[in-house]
């Protein structure tokens, strides 16, 4: 009853392997029947290669298209290039256009046109044109399986049309009017549709306030559309024109995949690695952002040579610079994350802005007083010195509330600017708050050096 | 044509004020009309308080259950409060109870039992059987507005009794077939219903192979099969009897909410802060992680101490300390990043995680030796010790591939353990990364003393 295990699909795989060896195919497609694509893209993809070619035999066209949109990328590419120019132009003519255009995104100009070349000529020509849209845009999103009727239809014949573009539409849940000028004027649901008497008029009972984004619309915004309305779709408009619909199905992929972006982003875990991704390929992924730390290590570095007669005369100080960069690096980042995190459901204005940037002051107040006392008395205690305690202390309390500041107000101010303020994550925040961090200290120590030795 | 934005919505509510303030209700109706939900209860809240109270009077206990899904938690117990025991008991029986639980779960028991008193004796009931369910469960998210079918029916009363729940119904994708023992024997799309003949059994149209969870599924499992299979919602069973449905709007939710965790974990940022959160509140959540984080400091710097011969016969060695450090702490957090997010999608059994730990110990050793000669270079002509750049550099290179396997070994461990690996995010990894470094470096840098001085 529930979706297959991992123990289910070992049995499954050798079942169908077996009827692939036997080459019985009745038994292969009673076995493959009940499943959903995405387990049967599993199996294909565990199974030894030398099986593919006869597992894509025994399957038509629309399979091979419910299978090959479950796969990934690279393994995409070999099924279409296994099945040669005129199946796999067949099988693409059946994709939803919006995963083939996610497919061939990558690829060099050449290939695609090697296999565009194979699909029907107005099917290739809407790819083609969704390819055209930026990434990340409700264009590249877009799908051309829905169903629009006339607003001067009836209930009766909007559900006539319904009947015939059922096994066509990616989903049938809102039908869209158009006027005669083909411009969107309206949305009715099925339910609509159920609840209506027959020969009511379609502009009678649909939806007038269409809520609607245009091909350039940013995903994000899209996701963000569709989370707050429960949409199951949402229609896409080119001049009031209907020319795609975006439907809840991917929003769940790009929600996922934008909050991965925000963790890449925040962690500096580098871009796009997953579980496949070669060693050499994730290092190299890596390495930029441990190499410009390494390199604001050296900044840190220097600052601290620059006191070096300071800490030569007291050693001491040393002890708490891991501490005092650490947990200033920290409350950096934990603002920043707050701020990041809640961009994705909130818009903010000017006076947002300055409840949030009074807010986050606050908060390292508190913060900074709290540690700053806790860390003066451990200083005290363990080295014996109320002036080391009292140098570490107010350091930690003007380091722990700039830190703060740092990293509400620099996301804020790139999101103003336009930019994703998630980038500031490492590079920004954790410049700042070392370099500044490390100066109040020693500057400090510095000041008070007479009275520490 | 496009959701509301600022400006309009401005615009919009000081026309609704006026509405209110002129007592005129046909105009407040024509105005909130064509407004979805969300857009309402945005307005609402943006509402000067003395304006709700005729704000609600306007309104219809429908319209008010659909307003008050799209409030605030603080907002929807003041409008309920607002409407006295009566009107608010019937507003809460017209709410979805996956919605109304949601809202009870924080709330006292008494304050509980005094809302439910004015509920429907049966809406009540299901309502708090829900909340008998943990939380982050299926059962927490489901709805009981479903539709379903006896497998003796045939398409036509199928349509018809769909006619007659349609308005009752929360989504009305699927149609759920049950069995004369009430069990769940198959699924019919509204698809399926459309292109079928009216005399045809359902029994014979339906898709068998129902995918299902029970109850106590964990919601991060019920978002992955539904991201999956791309359901627009999945059917909750129990001892194969159906006794609810989750919704993919509900799942859109819960993966924007589990990212939220993951960040708040990975970042150590402190649970459950948004804009809202006020600053007393905020910082006391945050306040545990940077103690916690003080202490290791002081760890650290116990470390550090236990080496003041070392360092103060060589204090250029403290200016490669808070490099070595930091990067050894990001190492762990890039490789920690990158185990947590691919959790989310992918189950790892043995073979992945030796993969995996074998790729990540590839990916430290390239790391490593790139950062750690690149240091060494920068060390050599920084200071002009060739000895210091050689136990700089070893240092790092030692320290990074560590530091990455730390990062890998652990959230697996974690997860083999059944405990969520996000929480090894700061503590465990930063702690033992930092103690780590300072521990090789040191060591190494005592080893070679007579030929740094």
């Amino acid at each position: 009853m529930s979706n297959i295990g991992l123990e289910d699909q070992d049995k499954l795989t050798l079942r169908i392997i077996k009827s692939l060896k036997d080459s019985k195919k009745g038994e292969f497609k009673l076995l493959l029947d009940e499943l959903q694509p995405y387990d049967i893209a599993r199996i294909f993809e565990s199974l030894p290669k030398k099986h593919h070619t006869k597992f894509l035999l025994f399957m038509n066209p629309e399979e091979i298209a419910d299978l090959i949109q479950e796969l990934e990328k690279e393994v995409q590419l070999e099924v279409l290039t296994k099945l040669g120019i005129e199946k796999s132009g067949h099988v693409m003519d059946l994709m939803d256009n919006d995963d083939l255009a996610f497919l061939l995104e990558d690829l060099s100009p050449d290939k695609i046109e090697e296999l565009l070349a194979g699909m029907g000529r107005e099917e290739s020509k809407i790819v083609q044109n969704i390819m055209n849209y930026p990434p990340e845009t409700a264009g590249r999103l877009m799908t051309n399986r829905f169903v629009w009727i006339s607003k001067h239809y009836t209930v009766r014949e909007a559900a006539n049309k319904l009947k015939e573009f059922a096994e066509f539409s990616e989903t049938i849940n809102y039908l869209y009017v158009i006027n005669d000028a083909k411009k969107l004027v309206g949305v009715v649901s099925y339910r609509d549709l159920i609840i209506a008497d027959l020969h009511e008029k379609i502009e009678d009972i649909m939806y007038k306030r269409v809520i609607s984004v245009t091909a350039n619309t940013d995903q994000e915004e899209v996701a963000q559309i569709i989370e707050r309305y429960d949409f199951l779709a949402i229609p896409v408009v080119e001049n009031e024109v209907l020319v795609g619909i975006v439907t809840v199905d991917d929003i769940i992929d790009v929600v996922i995949s934008e909050a991965t972006e925000d963790i890449e982003k925040l962690s500096a875990s580098g871009k796009a690695i997953d579980f496949d991704t070669k060693a050499y390929v994730a290092a190299y992924r890596r390495l930029p952002w441990l190499i410009l730390l390494l390199f604001i290590g050296i900044v840190s570095g220097t600052i601290i040579s620059q006191f070096e007669e300071t800490l030569s005369k007291v050693v001491a100080l040393a002890f708490f610079m891991p501490m005092i960069a650490g947990m200033t690096g920290n409350t950096g980042t934990q603002s920043l994350a707050v701020v990041v995190r809640g961009l994705i459901t909130r818009n903010v204005d000017k006076k947002m802005a300055v409840r949030l940037i009074l807010r986050e002051l606050n908060v390292g107040l508190i913060i900074g007083v709290t540690c700053g006392i806790l860390i003066a008395i451990i200083a005290l205690v363990w080295q014996g010195s109320a002036v080391l305690g009292l140098v570490v202390g107010s350091s930690l309390v003007m380091t722990l509330i700039i830190g703060t500041l740092a990293g509400t107000i620099i996301p804020l101010l790139l999101y103003r600017l336009n930019i994703d303020p998630a980038v500031a994550s490492g590079p920004l925040i954790t410049t700042l708050n070392d370099i500044m961090s490390l100066l109040i200290y020693f500057g400090l120590a510095s000041m008070f050096i007479n009275y520490l030795m």
